[in-house]
């Protein structure tokens, strides 16, 4: 029985759905915040270095780029347009194998080059070279290397540490809404509205049935001429996140934006390149959203830094992923779950597919029982588990998000 | 009514008891973990900030300097006495006010005396300058006075910021036994037995009543003339261990002490300075443990990094300090609390002893109505926050541990 | 009498011509050597820094960036083009003003520009930011504000330092073919062979009347398909500068091209980007050419580095541009001067356009008398004087090359 | 006959002894300049790095470590002791060997040893890691081995470059009382006069029979209690200093110490550490004093920064060193020389005790003919040429100065 072989274990969760508790709190901090950004080059440039390794040497070779740090610049910002006057500084730390079988492999050109790429996607704004200087200090990684994942294919490699992993679903409606106030101001809204930002930082509060969300979107000076502008656009972000959240929820929405402003004294949220980092916030990797993208303090979670890490063998990065994906697969197959938990704990010299513990909890929707529902969740469980390198494929071609 | 004008809910917590769940998680790093030592440096570096203001100009001034960056070393260990090749470099990030009132005030000559000073003391065998390099990228702090506290005393300050502080009371066993592990190990045992270097993790894992205390602990090679005496110093923390667990439960005990070792090939974990980071792991602020000195997934954590920031207005850094010290004082003065959540959620622009909630909610043991003891509790939850201020004062005088 | 208040003496040189003598050595470190680049990147961060005075503030503030300090990189040159594996990193070191009158000065952002568009333009196939990492440590300059040099026209400052300026005219057979190699080589021919990198360091030896030019030029890998190709590259840079030679001179001409290869073991001079900086080549500013273009060891140099300084108050860089611009001038205008050596010497506190010393030592030709040609020379070299503020304008122009 | 196969030439020198000359110009920069300070360190270094190849591996492995760069602190010097308040920041720059045979060799660990006790050493009052901070970038050295100077005896080493050494003696009146200004006051009288700190900048002007010394001293604050005692401390330079002067010279001796001081507005020279790198002056390695400790404008010298680079087989160190010693030998020993001039030039491809051209050109007293010293001149040019590794020992033994 291969359920049990992977000690797949399904319980009641011994509380109320999160959607049903009083109090409720949410937080994603945007692309463009310090902390995501340093997530977002970490991530970027790991998977840069999946992929030179891969055309390099056909298989990934030992490395983690989980620490990168951000100290901010200084910066004038005017009506119309300011400068950047102190760049920002970002030093990317970590250990990658810079020769194999006498070959060099270009591990700090490639990781510049990813950091390079990602801001200029993610944050145009910023003159790479004068607005922000990025530098890197990649040690030596260890000469053991990782043949677990190659070209010809991918093995299931050994736990080589006790680490846990924690995945919800579904998430509740503030979460949603947090998460999608977020992704479609910096996607949809953005690309009609260019005076905002990418450092757009949702916080979402739920107490019973009303809901709270406090957005703080850093504008660019660029596109506003004067106060009114601000005011228009600030506005317009309100409007935008009102309705997005009412498509959302019956319950009822107050949404406040850039609420720290005080027009009087002339303190507003106004930019040059629409992050915070420019003036005066540092950032560094792991200190903002989970691998699920957001920060959830009613339920579980796992401090590790997913991004940046080595998807082939690093296990809390793994098992952060997976459980997720396990999560988020049973609730969408298996009807009358209001919440799921799904914990992997892995055993060291254990392969990875055979956790030391997988462990289900469930609340059940009124009318439904556990047992009914029990061996189908066990099976989706067991087959996730079994794929368990396709999350390493996934992130190495950049289809998980892991901040 | 102060309890009412501090909106204090007290109420019952939906779940069990942790100590009464099936599956329970525990993880410490000690103080020699990198990302330990970026917590240490980054909260000494504050100290030290607070005091230098305090002494110059009488009241504490704008900084923040909760980011801290390590980047690993390179080190060539060898029983009997090793050396570090390449050194540790530690850069201190964040902003300091550096003029007031025409004063040249000396931030990062305070900042790194700290650092070399705390390293001094908790990494002894780190010779600083050429085992570790210690550098600052300490910007300009906004010019913002902050006038809250001073010499004269403290006036409560107003939240800036939406932030959340969670607190937890009682420990369980296996909490107090994973703290008190590495407590014991990095002071009473090291003391007579020089060997053992303060790069301890401890991670527990209770499954009904069976723990699991797994120890990766770094030798120091000067201490340890060969195989034999490694063995003997790893049997000998673990016979500590289990004695140190015995004595705080009746539950059985499983302690293992770096499970990674392979002896055959000569893969032990033997250092020269007692810390990994000396050896490809790098660390960074807000990585490790929580503000109560713990990684516990099975309870609501804040993801905010403590150390480091400014205790006079920060106020995650101060929610997240005064939402433990809140829960033990009330486990502290009443019986019948079997498990104690403290949440506590600023709201923008109020003092922050008027919370926008102050949530207390409890698992009262088997015989206990919450009616009997709401009072006592609102009372207690009341009287700190009335107090809020004396957590900036312990804090600055160093009573208060952030990690 | 102006003259006199100058203090400008002309005398006889005790030695014969340079011309004359036995035995000459003189150098030329091209563009692309890595000195140079420092030495580039130093003054063109200056000329930046006194044009965004100029722009921003009607006046050019202090501030002096003659420090430019360059750590080579790691590259992987092949025949067809290779890569660069470790980035050259460059650090710009100096003082400016950030501040006047309460405006913020972009300081760190123009100086980075100016480093990015300087190497853009000179050493084309380094990419920037992953090629090459450029940082900053400028350091605020002092309070003092230089006004002597506005958009409303110039003052003549006052001395602050006991400072030495020499020039030279008119340049040797050996000098002027030494000189035009390298610029001949990095334009003319560079722009009909791309496989010619910039960084190009000429030797040349005259015995009697012997010359040896001793030519070390990086080869561009991505423009050389093979050892022969190289080969054929070595001798098209030989032939182009024996032809050169030769213009310049009757003398025995003898060219010698990357004399360190080896072609039997594979050594030879192929880089990825053209400069020796990619691999194994620091620099440094000062290092290299003086303020003429050469290094001069049969003629009194100055140590002062000229690149990178203040050009408007910095008395050192002053009088090395200037003393050659006197000779280069009194050559032209007069005639029977074989050899012409021009020392400034300042005074501290005295008018930069009073020198302590204006010294003009004379070589004539075998049949004309000083006596003759004395009064010509004073009224060059009082002229030049008189207008020493044209030098500062000239080098905030671009129009003075300071290595 | 061996003077002929090392191509020695003796001849006449074409111009007046530099005694003779009407106007001289003689700088020495104290071991406390921030350029000597570089200096310092680079050879402090580079000694240091040999003397740990020997150790370890029993010979001189690549390493070349000439690029020493200070950026200079702030500081807030008071009367009776102030502090700095920003570190001076000195990064290392250079190649070295980092394996050897499986071995790891311990390069930034030892380099940092070396700058460390070297700064403790020469400018004690600077505390290492808090008023300036040590970091290096050395990268990899090439894998060629250097086998010609280790344990069991030297080998004469090939050229590999085209280089050039200049040497002169004796020193003249003026030389010899800057270059002794600066040693005794950094020793004798530092010894009884804490006040005065390391950084000493000594000009000396000769014109005809007058010699003009002005010094720059930094003195430090702790020992000043007030402009009174600031006045008498330089008064006491002076002094010293003009007493000094006489000893070496009949002529007319005029001392100026701190000019540039206006006690009128506060401006004097005063330091918290000693050195003028505390606040302001950024420095770098050859830029100051050339081989002989000295820059004299008046004579050729090499633009080769000789301090820091490997002493092995770096044949513009050893030229400049050994063309010093070999024309001190030579007037030592030969009677009757006003003024020598000894130049080398290397060969690529061959031993560097047969240089291209040893060159001694002679000014000889009036009653001395050239013709009847000139075999006893180059009988000591070969000698010393033949034991041209003795200036590698000398060098690793720290027995010669480099600048």
């Amino acid at each position: 029985m291969p359920a049990m072989s992977r000690n797949i274990q399904v319980s009641q969760l011994d509380r109320r759905a999160v959607e049903d508790q009083e109090v409720e709190i949410v937080e994603r901090k945007g692309v463009g915040h310090p902390d995501s950004i340093c997530d977002g080059i970490a991530e970027s440039v790991s998977r840069a270095l999946s992929q030179m390794y891969l055309d390099r040497v056909g298989r990934v070779l030992h490395y983690n780029t989980d620490e990168t740090q951000l100290a901010a610049g200084s910066a004038a910002p005017a009506f119309g347009g300011g400068e950047v006057v102190e760049p920002i500084y970002i030093l990317i730390v970590g250990r990658a194998t810079r020769k194999y079988e006498g070959q060099s492999l270009p591990v700090d050109s490639t990781a510049l080059a990813a950091a390079r790429d990602y801001l200029a996607e993610q944050i145009p704004k910023l003159d790479f070279g004068t607005d922000v200087v990025v530098d890197t200090r990649l040690g030596e990684g260890s000469g053991d290397l990782q043949e677990v994942f190659s070209e010809e294919g991918a093995t299931v490699p050994m736990a080589n540490d006790t680490s846990f992993g924690v995945g919800h679903a579904p998430l509740t409606e503030t979460e949603r809404i947090v998460y999608a106030t977020e992704r479609q101001l910096n996607t949809t809204y953005a690309a009609d509205n260019p005076e905002l930002g990418a450092d757009i930082k949702v916080m979402g509060k739920r107490e019973d049935d009303r809901i709270d969300i406090t957005v703080a979107a850093a504008m660019i000076d660029e596109h506003i001429q004067d106060l009114e502008a601000y005011d228009d656009a600030v506005e317009g972000v309100r409007e935008f996140v009102t309705d997005l959240a009412r498509d959302h929820t019956d319950r009822e929405i107050h949404v406040d934006v850039n609420t720290a402003d005080d027009y009087e004294d002339g303190s507003i949220y106004l930019t040059v390149t629409g992050t915070s980092a420019e003036q005066g916030d540092d950032g560094s990797v792991g200190r903002g959203n989970r691998a699920n993208g957001l920060i959830t303090p009613n339920r579980p979670m796992s401090m590790e830094a997913t991004s940046g890490k080595n998807p082939v063998n690093h296990i809390g990065k793994i098992y952060n992923l997976l459980s997720t994906e396990i999560a988020e697969s049973v609730v969408d197959e298996v009807d009358g779950i209001r919440d799921l938990q799904v914990r992997l704990l892995s055993q060291i010299g254990r392969p990875i597919d055979q956790p030391h513990v997988a462990d289900a909890q469930v609340v059940t929707a009124d009318d439904v029982e556990l047992a009914g529902i029990q061996a189908d969740i066990e099976a989706i469980v067991d087959h996730e588990l079994a794929n368990v390198t396709d999350v390493t494929r996934r992130v190495v071609e950049g289809d998980i998000s892991t901040f």
